[in-house]
């Protein structure tokens, strides 16, 4: 998609989301809702709210002083009833996801940096200002973790070799997940159903997987796929500015984003609904097994078509 | 208890507790199934299984050296059909809790180091080694955490305003929980209907808790709530060895035991049934709300007494 935006220089625009995401991160850590004080003026949810605002409006000035020709799409000040996404060069944004996570202090945290062409993910910054660990692509040149215990490791950081991965199967995996904003209705029952399948034993017709986590956070969720420490996360509910980071991230480690739903091979970055899956052979296999283990249809974001 | 056992010097087990903890973390950093070859000679559970035996071999010897008198109950030695847990003093170790995410490099692992007299733990030591985070304590002295963000800070690290924690209720919460190793039959039953009145929101008679975390390790689970980052966890299926010392940071940072079960209010450390709750005013209130979601009775461990 490049080709149409020749003037695009990406590495500028990932070194650009690099240094904002560290200040960004800064931000993060000074705000955390209860660590600084014992008795706090504010409650907890006001701090996330302001510190939202706050890292959002910085990320925003930063970056349009220094790309003003590009489009800006931040979680703070996009409103889905009324505005869409554009095919233009834009920046898209989440100043924190893992927000309920940050709220109680919970490391689980980061600050989700997109950049899109055409819709399609060319640049992705994830940064955990609490583990200190950075995740960063670009489109057509792999993605990197650095974090205390790495020193720039290209992705996958956990390779799998290539005969046992062809033949993995569920049983064998570790899965992330996410019980999403709607809590009732259709959706909380596929949720319920799916989760039972993944977990019950073999024998039973289950998955029996290895482990379910559920963690709070979208981006870090598909870092760690990436990463290889995920085998998958299935989410239906996650935003555009949620996922558009760590798809390219995971993308360019070697992962795969398909539809939460059965047979969604090409799903939009502003579906709502995803299933992703590790670097490494067999990911075909472990789609189709997953998706047989999915219970109904999620419904979430229905507004959108699933496919591009 | 210690009373009856004048000649404990609990702090030089404490201090010898931390010793062999980070000196176990070095073992299990170098020993990460993936991380350092690309194609590896052993398969990921075969060098867990070896890093497991190899560390409670090292902190054994350790602690056997400079306590000979002390019983050792370790998660890779003790076989639970033939022997039970001694009123005397005792170290209760789990050399790496959070297995599953070890055999994946996911970065929730901890080693689990309690000592306990009577059965009641006493020294509690739960180190972290690729977040290079302590969590520790001595009854009676209170719990710390010391981690590259904080040195050796008292926990609750997010501490809650009385008026704040006294009314409040699971809709405010975070909660942690597991699957268990059962699945299938009464307990996956009980796990699935409870999770889903968790969640489920408010006019459907659900507790609409802002989240549910599952995350792979019941020590750091406790820590994780002792910190006062989760509010509360629910477990059936622990092992002492699992709880021993988080149990000690918990209560020392104001924290509370109880059963995963209604109305179990004094649990036994190998009752493997637990619900712990955050340091703060208004516990009992959010224990009976919990077993109000808890949907029938789980089963696991019942051949032990679930109260003391």
């Amino acid at each position: 998609m490049s080709s149409s935006h020749p003037d695009v220089d990406l590495q500028a625009v990932h070194d650009a989301l690099i240094a904002v995401a560290k200040q960004a991160g800064e931000r993060i850590l000074s705000a955390r809702p209860h660590a600084s004080s014992q008795s706090h003026k504010l409650n907890s949810i006001d701090v996330v709210t302001e510190t939202d605002k706050a890292v959002e409006k910085l990320v925003y000035e930063r970056l349009t002083a220094q790309f003003p020709s590009y489009k800006f799409v931040g979680e703070e000040t996009f409103d889905p009833a009324t505005d869409s996404l554009s095919a233009d060069p834009t920046f898209i944004v989440d100043p924190i996801d893992g927000t309920t996570n940050f709220i109680h202090s919970f490391p689980y945290v980061s600050i989700s940096l997109g950049f899109t062409i055409g819709l399609i993910p060319a640049v992705g910054v994830v940064y955990n200002p609490f583990t200190q660990t950075l995740y960063s692509g670009i489109k057509g040149r792999g993605s990197y973790v650095t974090s205390p215990l790495h020193d720039r490791v290209k992705l996958p950081l956990v390779p799998h070799d290539d005969a046992e991965s062809e033949n993995q199967t569920l049983n064998t995996t570790i899965i992330t997940a996410d019980w999403g904003d709607v809590r009732g209705g259709n959706d909380l029952d596929v949720r319920v159903d799916t989760f039972r399948s993944l977990v019950a034993d073999l024998k039973d017709g289950g998955a029996m997987i290895q482990g379910i986590r559920m963690l709070g956070s979208a981006a870090l969720n598909f870092c760690g796929v990436a990463a290889g420490q995920l085998h998958m996360y299935w989410t239906g509910g996650a935003w555009a500015w949620d996922v558009a980071a760590g798809w390219l991230i995971l993308t360019e480690a070697g992962g795969r984003v398909v539809g939460a739903n059965p047979n969604v091979w090409e799903p939009r970055l502003d579906s709502r609904k995803f299933l992703i899956v590790r670097p490494g052979k067999g990911q075909e296999r472990l789609i189709k097994e997953f998706w047989s283990h999915v219970k109904g249809r999620l419904d979430v974001g229905d507004e959108v078509p699933e496919s591009k």
